[in-house]
């Protein structure tokens, strides 16, 4: 089982940004535990990381044929790249969104996903926990197909 | 380690009511899939199930000083019980929402959750397995205080 | 054939509350009327009066397997209750919904009901002939299945 | 005791379109059943049907000094003339709108009527019968005047 | 010169039609007096009334190269209809739009016109007096070319 | 009879502010022919202008008992005050407003009157001239009564 | 005179729930202020509490014939129960609306009543002391009658 | 094969209303192009043109068992005529749907059509050219069945 | 302690303005209550009137450093005056506004108050009484401090 | 005449992505036949394929004196980006917007195009034909310059 | 070079009022230091405050003839002075808006300006440093007429 | 000092793209002038300029720990680019928002801008005399750090 696991725009700053909201942990370090996580599962974790849309859309469709799944937490895209949607919708791989923090007592605008509807499922507000959870579901998911 | 897990309005029906949206299982199986986890978890679980909206909020003003934290299904209530959103405030113990379905990709009305924002966080979209995770996540969240 | 009929919020109150728009027939009346009239079409009726969502819930649940439809009049939960309209879609049973007054012509947040979608019609304006036009309805929808 | 039955657009061709949503009667086999009701219930019945809203207008005029009331499908006129809105006020005759499908349920520009606020009543989603319980209604309520 | 005074529907019931609204006077009666006024300004009146929003149409288009100018009560259409806004665009005569009622005192979809932004002027409020002003205005502008 | 003309806002700048739109006669070029039009109908006029809020409820509350009407160009309070819209009502005097442009071809918000609901009528569109025709409805008004 | 003070859900956790918004006071110490005022105005307190909005409704409807006037604190259900508000508007009773701290500075969805226009009055933002407030209010009005 | 060319309300004044958006041909000139291109592409056209609602319905109807499919520019009822739509959902024809003008760029209310969402493809913004790709667009699908 | 009791516009009508709505009281005669209360609660008592949004917003102004607190009627600016709400804020005095009338079940645009987030809290629908609570209320904010 | 063709995110997936939407040719197919059509029309054909908005926005700008108008499908980035409009709108080439599906009968999203406003047309819902339609209706407006 | 400074309601309390959002420094402070930057270059300094909406349209007005340009801080009147809006319009005078804080980033009512349309631009979120940056402004606007 | 000038989408257009709207200065031209005023300053400017969302976003990342703020103009993607947004508050330098044009009398989609919460102040509307306002703007804010 191979798992793809896409980070949006600003995660690189992950532990620098922010961290009353997002917490001080870098995204290496969730990373590290993502891939322990996986090898407990018997599963191999691709990650990619990027700040450009375009490239986003280029790693879900690079997923195809390659990974059995994807876990994206697709940062401030969420909310209005419907592109981003039709990626996931278009490669027919299961996809688990996913966010550190809880998107639902933010700003107003953080509150609607426009890329869940064609995901199995979503899970934030646990921090890096958020990855690892979504890690478990979407292995769950797989191993049921 | 006590968690309780509160399954809201129609929640009783499981597995009876449009098991092309909501799966086979019965409430009473995936409360034992729960029990199971907690008891790996070193944690013990109190189920509650109700179709009143004052008698969950009793439940969970029941948890006070008794449980550590709380699991919650609202069902329907989730869209618009500001009333059990003030009960989930009010008592000040960690809560988990979780749904079966995907809400994000259903009707227009079950987008919102009203009382997501005063949760840790929501995990939905997994079947039985979203109480699964979120006993999981909760588990983590009342270690770490 | 048998037919529960369910009466909800404030429905109690029938001839005492504002005449001059539900009219001066008290709800025992109504609900002979409907009697005499399900004997006529050789049905049997259940009746259900509540002020509470939650056993409202509980009255359309226990109509599983006992009951051949429902006609319900929901008071004022027609507007904002999803809990009933998710029990009202989890049973399965024909279910009409039907108003005294004709919901149209009063307050703006009387138009619209969240329960009809899942219902097979809807029938309002005739005071208690609406109910007896409602029972009717369902008679033929259950003969003809 | 006359009745004037208007049937707007598009309903010269039921039981050929979408049979899915509105059945397989054809207009005739409807206005006939209603006949044989109004028969029983010593009324006579008066039929219009007209794809064009001015002559809607027109027939609702034309029921004035003539018949005792009016059953109106609008088709979907319902949903924005407020020209035979203001027709049915002015003529001040008890009207009953009435739909053979439940338009609750259907795109959400049918769930309103702009008509019903000036009608004694509404009934939808019973196919052909909803027209005879419309004409029940009617009566009853001429009767009762 | 020469005025085309066009009425839309339900206006061939003045006087009939919901008096405490639009008072007493039948709609002749109103014609009569605009005539008069004509007269008196050396103009001469033609008068259309149509519940059909079509034939209302092939009047405005009818009046090009025949009148000099145009007063319009067009009834419930002035909140809705498009068509009538864009016949009076397109045929470029001056056109006065007027009311006997106050549309603003009146249902929340009465205030709004979507023919006015394509007249000179709007006048409403005085009754039958309403069609006097918006001659003597119309007079005025085709005067003033 | 005594009349009370207001002009709001801005007005003082007639002829001076965007003659494009609001024509290059000044104020006092209009109150004269108002004047001249009221000593033709045997009525006095009563000039106010003021770019105040204040100061225009303050004449309004002066005409009770002194006028028997108002006519008023509220310019752009004409949209948002509804102090001065209370204090129409408050005085019960019969109120006509008034507009030299066309509101409804305007900018959006110039599209809603908050005063007009508890005027008598409404006249636009017409340059000085809607002055003219505003008195001539009042002075109609005022005899009627 | 005999008054009934109802409290809506999670208000039994008073002195507990959140006391930055809703002070420290519990809820039995406000209802022995409240019993102290009413014997001081020469009335009876009859104390009611739910989180039920059923039970809530069975109260209000208990006060007819039984008490002159009640006061409500409706908690979270002032912004959806419309089930709450039909019971106020039938039985009749002056009823005065209450709340401890000021809904007009918090969250959006608490700055509307759905109940407070079948009310005599509102009084909000004075903690405990707007319970004595409107007691005093409501003796008022019931004196008055 | 056999096509149905349908002119809505104001086409009749092509060439003639409003040249600066809607070009210089008239009608005929464009209908005879539209008459040559279906010579060529081996097909038969059947003009009509009617600024009546209820016609433009009939003519869809008409067309069923006689056309192979429809060409249509609404006009202004694009925006509004849920008839139409439902005339068009009826038959059960291929239609294509063209405007002259890019019905995107000009006010609001051109931006939405009703009518589109039943048809199989949208054409417009190519002045007469917009009919020719329309047929040609038709006949390709009509071709393809 | 000195409390400045501030009227808005039209208040200065009481009494003469519609008092179907606001009551019979002068003015005057509500102060004059207002004063004697105060005199009761050892306070002073400043009043203004103003129809001036300017003015009342000079008021606030001068109440610092002179008044311990203020009681507020703003009239119809409640809904709209921004600069009123930020006086109020700015001079950092406890506030509590109130209306006569029941604001919550008149013309919807009465439904908000944009001054009350700045106030201690509001109280309305009790004529004259609701200044005497507002009084009292303000008293007991002021001596808590 | 050279005409750039600009392919937008995730067409490069088509024939794969959700064939039942949009059809089971390559994007490959559809160039090629596009370019059959140019050679036919004497044009040259520029492809450029992007799933990132920065990329499509250098393209079209890489258009300016090399091409002579540009189709394009703008994919799901017609529905929000504003600074591919803002690029149309700069390089002053006559643009044909274009998509495969009928974009008014899917999501409520994909109904609005930010784009359209700045395009000579669009063109919708005939597959790959669309792309033949446009380059036609395209050349034709070059062509008439 | 003459610059008229007006600032708005409330902005006499600068330094007083909330200082955490406007800073300490008072109106003297800032105005002392505009004029410091006008005589650099070269232009003369007209100061004006008022709370009263009249008042600053009379300012706005006194400009015309007199002065070269206008720095306004129209404080609250910011979000709902159409008057005003009018007032800068009809002067002609360039006009720069200026706000002490980042209106962007505070209260939804202050995110949108009705007056910024009718101004050259608008600079706001530097404090006193607003103005200078104003004055700046409008001087490179005036001399490059 | 060192401050970072970001120029976002189509600006690299500048003099080109709509000069009626943007002027005719090059881009060049504009950076050459700031750099002149950041010399003057005693300051360094790094330019970027990018039609990438995602450029821009590693651009902002870039500046940490190298500049010591950013003047942004973000272009098109103010309206939208939530991702933008987050990584301006994700660096924590001082930001300033600055256009070219007057954003708030263009369409509406401009009035809007998603990234100005998050950015120190706004500038907007001086062409490129915007930039170096918005330079000393910040070379202000950073000297007072």
């Amino acid at each position: 089982m191979k798992i793809m696991l896409i980070n949006g725009p600003n995660l690189n700053l992950l532990g620098v940004r922010e961290p009353g909201v997002y917490g001080t942990e870098t995204l290496n370090t969730v990373i590290e535990k993502c891939q322990a996580l996986c090898e407990e599962l018997g599963a191999e974790l691709v990650g990619v990381q990027s700040n450009s849309e375009g490239e986003i859309i280029d790693a879900i469709h690079g997923a195809m044929g390659v990974c059995d799944g994807i876990v994206i937490n697709p940062g401030a895209y969420t909310h209005y790249s419907y592109a981003i949607r039709d990626a996931v919708a278009a490669v027919k791989l299961p996809c688990v969104e996913t966010h550190l923090s809880n998107i639902h007592n933010r700003e107003e605008f953080r509150h609607t996903s426009v890329i869940a509807p064609v995901c199995v499922g979503q899970i934030c507000g646990f921090g890096g926990d958020s990855y690892l959870l979504a890690i478990r579901a979407l292995a769950d998911v797989i191993n049921r197909k």
